[in-house]
Order: C-alpha cells, then structure tokens, then sequence
C-alpha cells in the first residue's frame, strides 16, 4: 500500500470509526490503521514525513475510546518493546567486557522503540499536549498493569521535559485571558472555585496566583499556588475565600498563606514541581514585600476522618453527625478537647512505612516545611468536614530552615513540629490508651 | 563540614583558581570541590537547594581551563557511571524472568548518574546553555575517547529536549534585536557575513533569513537559514552577496534560493534540525508567495577540491593556481570543460560508504532533495575556490517529491539527479579512464 | 504659602472632604484648593512639577460630589476663560490689518485657558482617562448650560486626541483579559451581556468581537461592535444571541451580521468612531474569509414605539399588550400586516429636520449602508419589544456603494432603501389616512 | 468628475511627475491634483473615503520636490484659512454680546480649515509621520514667512498631540531592535556614534539610553538621552566615549551622568519634551540605583567659541589654533588660566534678553538644575574644540531643589551656580577690563 493510499484509508476508517458508537471490530480496524502508521513514523520515511505523520497519529488517538485505548497500548507493550534477545546478549557482552561501547549496545537494547515513537510524535503541532493527555489516560486505568511500563516510559520522557529549567514562573491575575482563568475554575482541586466571581476575589490586591507553564503548551497552566496576603497567620480559610470579604492593602500583610496548591494535569503525576513552586513563589513574594516575615500554609488534613474512623470510639465521631452541633458551643468544646490532640497525634504518629500517613504533610514535611499549628474548625465547609473533621493546619516555611529540615527529614524521617504540637501529641498520648484502638 | 561552610570554601577556591593561572594542582582542588558539589546536588540534599547548587556547579565550571576539564570528565567518567556489579545481576534477573518489572530494573541500572546529574543541572536559570556548552568542549577535545560515553548521554538527552517539538521558528529581519544579528554575524559558517552593512543587506525585503528558537535558550539562534527570493534559479552566488545590489520587489520572485544554513551551536551537533528548517521555511514561503514555484539551494561542494586533489592530474589543479586566470577567457573555458563533468562525477560516485561523500550532498539528498545544476564559477571567492573550485550546485527541494527521493534514498542510497547532471556524469565517465587515477 | 505647605493643607482637606459627606461647606473649601492647584498647574511653577501636581488635581476631583463638581465647573468657566477686552481688542487689530501675526493673536485671545489647563493635567499617570471623565460628568449633568463651553473645549480637545489615526483596532476573544472582557459586559447597550457564559458564546468561532483601544487607556475599549457570521442574513436576534446555540463553522459563512455596536465612553459621546469601526471591520473580515459577500447589520429600531404611540390608533398598541399574544398566530400575523408597513414608514418618512427621526437609521444611513430588510418578530425580548414593537432591521454595507450613498444622503438627504422596503412605504401610505394621525 | 476617475487622474500625473525631474508646469499640474484631493477629504465626501484619500495625499505630498512644496504650502495658506469677513462679524456679536455661544462662534472662525484637514490626513496609517515630516520642511525652509502660519497651526496640533501623557519612555539596549538602534546612529547630534561598535559601547552595563516614543510612530524615537554610571561626576567627555574602555560594575557608580540630549525629529521642533525626559530618567534611575546620589550632565558649550571671538582679544584665540598646543604643558596651562573664567564669565553674564546667550545653559538652567563646574578640556574633539573651546561644563540637577530653581529663573532669570562658578566670575570680571571688549 502507498503512503497516499493507506492515508486515505486511514481518514476513512476514522471517519467510520467516529460516527458510529464503536463497536469492538471498529476499534480493531481502527487501531490497526494507527498501529501501522506508528511503525510508518519509527521507519525512514518518518524522517521526511514526520510532522504530518505525528499529526495524524495523535488525532486518530483522539478518536479512540476506552476500549480503542486498551487495545492500543496493549499492542503498543507488544510491538514496541525491546527484544529480549538482543538484551540478553548485549547484557552477556557488557558482563565479559564492561566497557564504553557495550555499555552503550546494552543502553541501545534496553530502551523500547516507543521512547522513540513518543519523541518523534512530540514533533506534531500540539504534540506534547496529546503526550500528557496519553500518560493520564494510562494513569486512570491503573487496573490493567500490562500497560504500566508504557506509562513509566512516558513518565521518564516527561520528567525530562518538564523539568523544572523549563517551566516558567507566571502571575495569575485580572489582566490574564479568559482561556487561562477559566482553566483555574476548572483545576482548582483544594477548595473549589465557584464561578467568575469567586475566581475574582482570589486575584484581588491581598490575594497571589502564581502558575508554572510550558513553552510546549501555551495557555494551558500546569500548577499553580494560591496565596493570601494577611496580618497573623490565618486559621480558618472560610474567612480567606469569603468573595464578600473587604480587600486589605497588600503593603500592610506580614504573612504570605498558601491555602490551595494544585496539580493540573493528571498525565503529569509523580512529576515533582509543587516544591519548585512554592519556594520561588514565597522568594518572589519576600522581594516584593520585605515587611512579610512568614510564609506559610493553610492547609487540609486530607486522611485525618479516614483514620479517625478506624482508630477512635464511634460514638466521638458520631458527634460529628450531630445535626447543628457548629452552632452549640458546649458540643464544639467538647470535641475541641479531644480532636486537637488526636489530630497532633495522626500527623505525627500515624505511618505508611516511615513516612507520615497524611500525604499533605508527607508534602510539605519533604518540602523542609514545619508543622506549625493546628485549626480547630478551621474549614467548616462540607468537604472540610468530610476529609479533615473541620480541622486545618498550618505549615510553616521558614527559608531559612527548609535545607535542614529537609536533610533531616529524608535522613530520619525527623518530622519538624512546634513545641505546641509536640505537646499536643504527648496529651493525646496519655489521652490514647483508652481511646485509640 | 556543613553546607555553608562548604560554600564558602567552594566560592574561594575557585576565586582563588580564576585568578592564578591554574596550575595542576589548582585545578586538582578546584575540580574536587566540584565533584563533591556534583553529589551533593545528586543526594537528597539537591532536591531543595537544587537550583542554587547547580547554579554554582555550572558557574565553577566556566572557570575551569581545559585540563581543569578533562580532569572534571574524567572524574564524572569514574564516578557517575552505571555500576556494573548491579548492571549484571539486574541482567541476569532480566534474562531469567523477561517481566517490565526486571527490565525496569535493567533500564534503571544500565542509566548512568550523570544523566540524572544533567538534569538536575538544567534547572538551574541558563542551566540548558551551560549543558550545551559542555558537550561543546566535549566534542572539540575528540582525542579523548574515555570522554566519549559523557558527550553520548549528553547528545541523548539534548537530543530530547531540542526535539523539534520545543524549537520555535523565527523570521529574522531588521527588527530584530541587535543581541541576536550580532550573533548571525558571528555564526555565519558559509558565506562570511562582512559587518552590519552585509548583513542589513541580507535581510533587504527580497531576502529572507529564518531561526530556530528554543524557549530556554532567549535570544540564542540554534540553527538560521538564509534565503534569497529571486526570479529565475541564481547560479552565482557573489551576485546574491553583493550589498550593494538593488532590492527587487518580493512579489514579483518565483524562486525562493536558499544559500547558505549554519548550525551555531557546536554543542548541538548531530541532532537533526536543519531537514525541519529548511521544509518549514518552504512550507512558510510557500504560503506567502504563491508564485514562487521553485524552492532550491545554491549549495557549496565542500569536499570537492580535496577530491579532485588526490583524484585528478596536478596540471589541472596548477592551472587554478595561475594568476588571473579569472580574466583568461580561453583558460576558463578550457577548466570549465573538465571540471564540470568532474563535479559532477564527484557528487554522483565518489562515495564514503554507500553515501556520497560530500558532506552538503548527503544532507540535502537524505533530505530528499534532487542535484539539480552544477554551475561554473558560482562562487568565486577565495573560500569558495579553496574549497569548491569555484563551483556551485543547486539541489532542488521539490516539495511533492521530497517523500519518494528520502525514501529511495534511505533504501537505496538512489541519487536523485537531472538529466543533465547524469549525462554530465557519463562524459566524466568516458574521459575519466586516463584521468582519474 | 510656599508650595510644599499648599500641598500638605491640599491633601487636608481632601482627606477630612472625603471621610464626611460633604456639605456644602466643606466643598467650598475642597473646591478653593482645588482652583489653586489648576492655577499653579498654570503658572511657571507647573513646568516643571507639572507631572506631580496634575496627578494631585486629578485625585481631588474624584473626591468630590456632584455639588463639589458643579463648583469646580463654575469656577472653571469663571476663571480660566478667554478675557473679553483682550478679544475685543485684538478682534479689532485683526479688522484693522488681517495680517498672520494679527490672526494669531486673535486665536490665542479667543482661546481658553483651560484648553492648557486640560492639555497639562493630561501628562499626569491615568490623565486622559481623567479628563475623558470629567467630559463624562459634564455630559450628564446636561442641566447646567453655563457649564456647556467646558463640555466644548473638551470636546474639542478630546476629538483631536481621539482621532482615528492614534486608534488601534484589536480583535477580542477568550484569549483577551479578563479585566477587558468584564468591561464588555458591563458596557453592552444593544443586547444585554448575561454574565460570562454569555459573553463565551458571543466569541466562539462563529462570532467575532473587535474594538478600537487607544495608548493612553490601556485595557480600556471604547467603542466595541459584535458580528456573527451567519448563513444568510439572518432576521431573528434571539436566534443569535442563544448561549446554546451549536457553534457553525467560520468558513462556511457566506454572510457578516453586525448585531451590536456600543460606545463605552460617555465623556467621549459625539466624537465619531462607529463608522471606522464598522468600516475596518468589514475589511478585515472581507480579507479573512473571501467567501463573505454581504455585510449587514441586524439592529434596533429604537424610536419605533414611541413614534407609534402618538401616531397610530391606540387599539393596535393595546394589541402589543394582550398577554400570551406572541403564541396566538391569528394575532401575530393581524399585527405583521399593519406593523411592517407602519415601520417601514416610519423609517423612512419620520423625520427629525431633514434626517429620519430614528437614531440608528440616521447612523447607518449617514455611513452609506442601505436600509434593506424589517424584520417582524426579529427581536422578542423585553427591551426589542419595548423600544422596537418586536421589529428589526437590516441595513446593508456594500462597500462599493458607501460612498455614494453617503454623498446623497449628506447632500440631499435621499435614504437609500431596498425596493421592498419601498413598496411597504407606499402600502402604509394607503392605508395612513385614517390610521396616521 | 466622478471621484473615480479624479483618483486615476491623480496616480497619472504623479507618476509622471516622479519619473521626470519636475519642471514648474508639471509641478504646477501635480499640486493642482493635490489640493483638489484636499478639498474633497474636506468636504462630507470624505468622511467616508477619508482613510483612503488622506493616504493618496500624503503618498501625493512625498513625491514633490521643494518648489512643488513651496506651491502646495502657499496654496494652503491662500485656500484654507479663515474668512476675514465671518472672523470680523463674529468678532463684532462677540463684543456686542460676549455669551458663551458667540464666543463658540468666534473660536469657529478663527479656526483654520487647514486645522481640521491636518487631522483628517492624520487617520491614514502613518498619517502622522507625514506630518511631522510637513513641520519639518516647513521649519527647514524658514525663508518663506508667508507660510509661517501653516508652521504654527501644525505645531499647534502636534504640541498636543505629542503631550507628555501621550510619551511613552523606552529603555534603549542591545536588545533593542536594530531599526531604532541604527536610527540612534543617524540622529545624535551632539557626539556623533561612529558605527555599530561605538553604539555598543553606549548601550553596556554602565551606560543607559532612553527615549520618548509615540504610539503612533512605532520604531521612532523622537528625543533621546545618553548617560553614564560613573564614579564622581566626570569632567572629560573623551573618556567616556572611548569604545575600548573598559566596562564598569553599574552597581558601584554614584553619579548618573547625562553626557547627550537629541531631538531626532525636526518637525517637532520647540515642543518641550527634553526637561521631561532627563527628570523621568532620574528618577528612574535613582529608584534602580540607591547608590547614586548625583545627577548631572557633561555638556558642551555650543555658544562659547563664537563668543569668544568677538569678545576677547584675537592673540588669545589665535593660541588655540598654534598646531600641537594640546601636547605644549605650558600652553595648555596659560590658556586653561584664561579659558575658564572666560567660560564662566560668558556663561552668567553673556545674555540673549534677559537670558543666558548659551542654548544649552538656558535649556538646563530653565530645567531648575544649576551651574556646577567647568572643566577644562572637558572635549577635545575637534567639534568640541570648535564649539566650546575645548571645555565642557556640569549641569547638577538636585531633584530636590528643582523646582525652587526654575521658579527663580522664570521669575528673576536668576541663575543657580556653584560657589566655585561664581568666584570664577568675578576673577574673569577683574581681569576683564582690557581682555573683555
């Protein structure tokens, strides 16, 4: 068949393909035509035709359903993998003779043909985009682990090419297109932005959004920061998201909150940027405005009610449940009293492995931050409820310290608290025989 | 000795170093110190003062002279490469049980260090020109193969990150930053570029000059090529240089004569960029002129005095020694009777391999481009005599062809050729016997 | 008083001005500072702390209220216009000997201080934006004629700034910022903006939004005008205003509909800019997209109603009014028979002195477009019914006929008008006798 | 004739007109077209074709010659100025009844038509280039008194049109693009750049450039000032200029010292921008350089020599001109004595009016900065030696004493001096009996 050829056929399997509802034989057909013009895309004629090629690949991608999918990236483990028997013997000849050159035959053989593939569809207008997009379809079927080494090929791929050095630090504000706000409406995974109005107190003078982007793909962010500007550092972010709330002169703030991180781009999971991002952001805000003296978070205790629920006496929790207990102080002391120091406890006590169970402390933690202070009632929105039993807490960045802390952590596991937290702890310990199972 | 402290010393070593002319034993200690920034960037530690480590690795490094260098490489060889212990049992586990789990391990193992390494020195702010230039210093000191896996990771992983995907195409005209021209200036590798005034000319509304861009790298052309708009397809090349020639009207062009290409960045040698410039600037031209029907180069021969040197009788040569042959009307006729048909029998069967052995040949043939017209005396400057004979080529980019030639090309290694350049090689042919030794 | 006291005192009173509601008092002694500001803006003194000392008048005006803008305007008008023996006298100069120099210091004699009064506040950071306010103020508060030769001078003044050639033209779409588009919401005259889901549709693909900015009020537009580009001309603006309606590709569009034209700036209300806007636009489109042969708009018919309320028997409007008659088609198309014909002439036959009373038809009109089609039931909303019974219209741009269609209308005030709209003049004309009154 | 055919018309007779050297009749013929042109873009015809027609006519203008100019220039004095009769009865209701309306009128009538054709010729794309361009062969040929008033009413419009709030200041670098950069070579007056090279200099991290630019003269700078970081205010020109110099760290400079000050457009003449530029430059600079606690300028004395000459006696001049006098330790001595309090006496005391008589003195002097030093062979170029004798002087502005300076000198013409100044001048007074004639 002729390129010219197999090109028209392809539009017209696609075409097919599109309208009707696919069945399972449509999909074969239709991934088959796909398969083929990746292989066409490894080959030399790719070399002269490679952009137009890439295109078309990419956007019969798009066409494909789950199903479409699954067939594809298991033809993708089948086709494009590395030949086990040229690894085999590159890897007895670098074991006689370890030198440059067998290493790099072993380096050759070990490398699957799709890291290629990938490399050559990134040259496609749009290419990245239809990259990350692929790596987060594979990462929400986790089911099928067959496919788990493409996706680890993608994710190598896109380390290297999200690497921090090419990501580029934007302000966020009212003066930003539509396209890019709109897509923070859309993103924003901590506390949900509800509609135009709200998206508009967040970018107020006491307010910061600070997003990294990649030249590859414009308009679209790829992280971003929310941060407020205040007097004290805040505890209850109801009070932070109020859109009805008065606008402070950013000049007055001394504390820079981070109350919302957000990872935008699910095919760029496992990615680490969060870190970069906040870092630059809170160097960028001290040289902005040297009266601000901490930086800090306002943060979810996302596993806390999970764990609650396994280790402490229902009936507490069932308090929780009580209709209207927010508006009965008595209620709200007695519960005070006693998830405080269980919530002091679960960071610093409960483990996966050696690490915090709570993945935003294992975050911030990881970062070199310190937990600062815990939030009674500090998010009493119905998620804040659900996820964190109202709690918040703060993190703190001291610049000066995150090395450190760091080192320490990573080394030990050393988990920098505050005096107030450490005792908590030591209370809800003597509290816990009874109480925690 | 903590990170500070080690800091300073850092900072005064090579403070120390930059001063002196570095004796052995200063770089000995300048180049230590460096190596153990180097791990230190590797360690955990890197991950949160990352960017400002591998800013001072990258700044130390500037200081270093070439055999501060070599002894940087040589170190990097020793210390940051693959394990081979772990390389062999992970090599064995793989050939025991081929799963994606044992060739991860495999592909993790036979990764050197120093890949990680590079890219933790990419986020540095100009980290990417740093890299670049390094693997300049590695291919310039080619003596040193045991440098050669270092220049190979670093190809690979710049190969990656410049893959057509990320270059930004620029038209380069008189609005362009005085930063950039000047670097034109300097880069120009095929027909010097005599100043300001030459270049102005050059970017005159019937010329046309094109870049590629990458986002990190600001105002630094990685590649440029330069284009006249011409009627009818130019054979001599003075006429198209001379700054003093009238501008003629864009529109009323119908060829589009690339003349020369230049890659500027050493470092990025080897990765394939120009076949994608010089398409998308035809492409691109195409669209804005719809009356320019031939898109063609007017190319050097660069390999081709150095042939005919070792191929041809000595008086033939000689007689392009003699003075003023140039305004010998009888003499010139006389060598253009042998020497095209010489040409045109050096581009078409003087071989490396199975590839011809020009090195401008090869490009613009793998590109699918056809030798199209060999033209006598088309570059009659002192470079284009030393190198070409004074001779010229035009290879034409055929836009509907160039698919089929790279194909036919890449299989085949089929030239494509005009008649007239084929017939041109059999009168070669039938008088080369006695000729060609 | 030495200007640094002036100052202090200035800033004073603003400060005590603004923390109370002004009575009457207070703006007296606002307003006093206020004058002798502008006068030392004036003198020597404000050449050079010209930049410092407009931008303090510019802040104190917005401090005052609409009694405090009444004084500052009064005494404007008193203090800073021309002195009348100074014209007398040079008025007679000029009589005596017309002579360059005599007619030059007529001009200077006739022209108000306050014209370098405005033209020095205007070098202050946001003066233009000031200055285009306080036109704005003035044209409000039409009551008070006295104050009618400020509105003047500023007119003029503000005419020439705002010519066309220091407009620029600037296409909008979701890529604009949000700060701009929430302005379009607010601004939108003709066809209410519904908040920003509305606004999304209205700059899909199939819509397009152009304004003209100028340099010196960034992010601020001032005249905008909304198209569709349709199929045919379309007759129904509901049709077109439906955020839910499917989005039609541009190219397929044989048609330019402009539905919306709105000046922005009151303080600029009479500087002619919609016809360039207009006119530009169509050019760019009609470059665009070759496949667009017809520009029209679809519009209002603003005076309809209320013409028809004292011109027609009371017994057809009440019809208007009968509930649900919108879905009764026995009365829909009773009302069609007499409504078309009665708009038709009252287009074309209403006049205000020789021109058509109706505002939208004297604009169009005056630009050369031609009347071309009405529409019943074109626009069914609230504000349609109420301004324009329910009726649109269609006036037609055929650039090759603007002009001439202008000259006749400025010249003779003929109406160019579509022979179908011309024989539903004669139909009213026939049945006028008893129904006009 | 049809405006059609008016058009052809016109294209004829200017192609003709430019191919030929214009004789008077053709001249006479050509301008005869132009003004018809002009009357029509007056007339309501060219409210709709105006863009079109505005730029036919300056296309029109651009291709006469200074006698085709001269013509069309006398023409527009005679055919577009204001009627005597209505400026007479105007004249006379206004003084009869000075109301607000009648004065109206009278503005009216002293209006120019030429006023509102300027404006009108201003909406065609670089409309107003072409005016500024019309200013300046207008200044240029000052001969013509008669036209004096077409001067006027441009620079009337143009002095509002390019108001300080309408400037925009540009930082000018290497990453400047290089239309503007080679524009800086053309246009500065005072120390002549000698290519590309010399620019360079210029614009490295201790010198600054900026200019004003005009939104609708993109890539023009109309004025432009040059500055050097220094450390101590320089006293010698030459030092500053040298291109070999070495580069200084801008941090450590604490003077900023303003050697060059260019208006690069003629047509712009005696419109005040200088002052506002060096003290917005100041400013600026002071908020980037904490460091820098004085501002001043290196300025020559344009005025000095030519003083001089018929004011001293001609054995003292006549020593300037002995050959070698600058390598002669003792001459250079006798004449420095001499030189500068001859320099400060013709800089306090030699006045135009109540003026100093040096442009540059009266230009800073009115800026409100103050006479600091003179320096012998401050410029020993041989402009600089033919213009001032070899010296240069220290303008200081203090920001802080800026505006009590000016106001002295635009109340008392009192000259701000340093102490050193004035003691130098009563040296030269007492000296001067037999030297100053």
């Amino acid at each position: 068949m002729r390129p010219e050829e197999s090109q028209v056929k392809l539009a017209q399997i696609f075409r097919f393909h599109k309208r009707e509802t696919a069945p399972a034989r449509e999909s074969v057909r239709a991934v088959s035509a796909l398969m083929t013009a990746c292989h066409n895309l490894l080959s030399e004629r790719g070399e002269v035709s490679g952009m137009r090629l890439a295109g078309e690949i990419l956007a019969s991608y798009q066409t494909l359903d789950k199903t479409g999918r699954d067939l594809f990236f298991n033809r993708l483990v089948k086709e494009f993998s590395p030949d086990p028997e040229e690894v085999g013997s590159a890897g007895d000849a670098y074991r006689k003779d370890p030198s440059p050159e067998n290493l790099v035959r072993l380096q050759r053989a070990v490398e699957p043909p799709r890291q290629e593939l990938f490399r050559r569809l990134n040259v496609a207008p749009g290419g990245t985009r239809g990259l990350v997009q692929m790596r987060g379809h594979l990462l929400a079927s986790r089911s099928d682990s067959a496919q788990a080494p493409i996706a680890a090929d993608l994710g190598h791929l896109l380390a290297s090419w999200f690497n921090r050095g090419f990501l580029v630090l934007q302000k966020i504000d009212w003066h930003t297109s539509a396209t890019v706000l709109e897509k923070l409406i859309q993103y924003e995974a901590v506390h949900q932005i509800h509609g135009w109005r709200d998206l508009r107190r967040r970018l107020e003078a006491d307010r910061r959004c600070y997003a990294f982007f990649h030249p590859a793909l414009p308009e679209e962010p790829i992280i971003f920061v929310e941060a407020a500007l205040t007097q004290g550092m805040s505890d209850k972010v109801q009070l932070l998201l109020d859109p009805d709330s008065p606008v402070a002169p950013a000049e007055s703030a001394d504390c820079a909150l981070f109350y919302s991180i957000t990872n935008c781009q699910e095919g760029l999971n496992g990615i680490p940027m969060g870190s970069f991002l906040i870092k630059q952001v809170a160097e960028d805000l001290g040289k902005e405005f040297p009266r601000i003296r901490r930086f800090a978070t306002l943060s979810p205790i996302p596993g806390l009610r999970a764990w609650l629920q396994s280790n402490v006496e229902p009936e507490l929790l069932a308090k929780l449940e009580v209709p209207g207990w927010l508006d009965d102080s008595k209620l709200r002391e007695e519960l005070e009293e006693r998830m405080v120091p269980l919530c002091a406890y679960y960071l610093l006590r409960a483990k996966r492995g050696k690490e915090p169970l709570d993945p935003v402390a294992r975050f911030h933690l990881r970062n070199g931050a310190r937990l600062e202070r815990i939030n009674w009632l500090g998010d009493t929105s119905s998620a804040g409820l659900k996820r964190s039993a109202g709690l918040t807490v703060n993190y703190l960045y001291r610049l000066s310290d995150l090395e450190r802390n760091h080192e320490l952590y990573t080394r030990d596991y050393a988990v920098a608290a505050s005096r107030e937290i450490e005792a908590l702890v030591k209370r809800a310990g003597s509290l816990a025989e009874p109480m925690i199972h």
